[in-house]
C-alpha cells in the first residue's frame, strides 16, 4: 500500500518514532527488529519509546496504524477525477514494475508484520480494518467511475475485491520468491480485466 | 495449494514424521511449533527426528518440499478432460467459499511459514519453485483449454499469473483477517474475467 511520510501532523516526538521504526524495518526486517534497534534510528532519548509502547509489537502495531491514518486522510477520491485514471494511476504505484530496495525491503517487512495475524489478535485486527479500508478506497473509485459513465454498472464491492486481492497477492508473491513472480503480466491482465469487464464501450 | 496425503510412497518413517509435522502445524501454527510439539505427534523415537533433521526450519521446508512432490506426481494436466472444467475445479477448491477448522489452521501456518522466506533463503527458494509449480500447472491447462478450442489464444503465462496471484492473495487475505475478505466475490469477478477474457464465444 502507499508508503509515504508518516510523520504528518502528529506530534513530534511520536512522528520520529515512527520514523524510526520504518527504518529499522527496512533494514532489519520483522524477523530481526527490536526495540534497541528501532532506538538506533531514534534521535531522542530511549526511554521515550518505552515510555509509550510496551513491546516491540505494541510499537510495530502503532506504526500500521499511522499509515492507515495517514492513507485515510491524505488521499481522498476525486470525484472530478476520470475515475480509469484513478484506478490506473493506483494500479501503477501498487503493481510497480520494479520496486528501489528500500520500498523492496519495506514491503517484505509488511508481509512478515503481517503474516503475525494468525496468531496475534492487534495484527489480526489492523489487517482486517486496513483491508476494510483499501477495499472502499477502490469500491469509490470504481462508483465514481460508475457515476461518471466510465465503467459499467458492476457490483462495486465485488470488483473491488477482486482487485485488492490481486494487489496483495503480487505483494506476497515479490516479497516471498526469487523473482518468481511477472508483475507486468500480472498488469497486463488485470488492465484486460478493467477493459472487458468494467469500461464502457465507447462506440 | 491442494493438501492431500503426504505419505504416498515414502519410507513409512518419513511418511510418519511428515504427517506428524503436519498435524503439529495444524494444531500450533508456526508460531507456536516446536520439534517437541512435533515429536507429540509423532508414533515412534524421537530420536529419528534428530537423525534427520537439523532443526525445525529444516524439518518444515523438508515437509513443504514433500507437499510439491506429492502435487507433481498426483495431479496432472488431463488433455482428455475439458479444460474450463478443470479450471472451475482447480478454483472451487482453492477458492472455497467455507473452510473446515483443520483446513483453515493448515493455511493460516502455510501463510506464517512463506513469511519467513524475506529472510530465509530456504523458505524463499521452497515458494519460488511452489509458484513455478503452480504456475505451470495452471498455465498447462490454459494451452491445453487453447488446444481444445474452448479457451482464446490467450498468453497462458500471463494469465497463469494473474490467477495464481489471486488465489496467493486469497489465501494471505483470509489467513490474516477476520473473516474480512468475500471468497465468493473473488471467484465471482473472476468467473467474469474468465468469461469476458477467456472463453471462445458459442455464438
Amino acid at each position: 500500500m502507499p508508503v509515504s511520510d508518516p510523520s504528518h501532523e502528529m506530534n513530534e516526538t511520536q512522528a520520529a518514532l515512527m520514523r524510526a521504526t520504518y527504518e529499522a524495518l527496512c533494514k532489519h526486517g520483522y524477523a530481526n527488529i527490536t526495540i534497541q534497534r528501532i532506538g538506533d534510528e531514534f534521535p531522542k532519548s530511549k526511554s521515550l519509546i518505552y515510555q509509550h509502547h510496551a513491546g516491540k509489537d505494541e510499537l510495530l502495531v502503532a506504526f500500521l496504524e499511522t499509515m492507515i491514518e495517514h492513507f485515510e486522510t491524505e488521499i481522498p477520491v476525486e470525484d472530478s477525477i476520470d475515475a480509469r485514471e484513478q484506478l490506473q494511476s493506483l494500479l501503477d504505484h501498487l503493481l510497480a514494475p520494479t520496486l528501489d530496495e528500500e520500498r523492496y525491503e519495506f514491503m517484505s517487512a509488511m508481509t512478515e508484520l503481517r503474516a503475525q495475524a494468525p496468531h496475534n489478535e492487534a495484527y489480526r485486527n489492523h489487517f482486517t480494518k486496513s483491508d476494510r479500508i483499501f477495499h472502499e478506497h477502490i469500491a469509490d473509485i470504481l462508483r465514481t467511475g460508475i457515476e461518471q459513465g466510465i465503467f459499467r454498472s458492476v457490483d462495486p464491492d465485488r470488483t473491488a475485491e477482486l482487485l485488492l486481492t490481486t494487489i496483495d497477492g503480487s505483494m506476497l508473491r515479490r516479497t516471498t520468491t526469487e523473482g518468481s513472480v511477472d508483475i507486468s503480466a500480472v498488469r497486463h491482465e488485470l488492465d484486460a480485466f478493467i477493459q472487458c469487464r468494467l469500461l464502457v464501450d465507447e462506440n
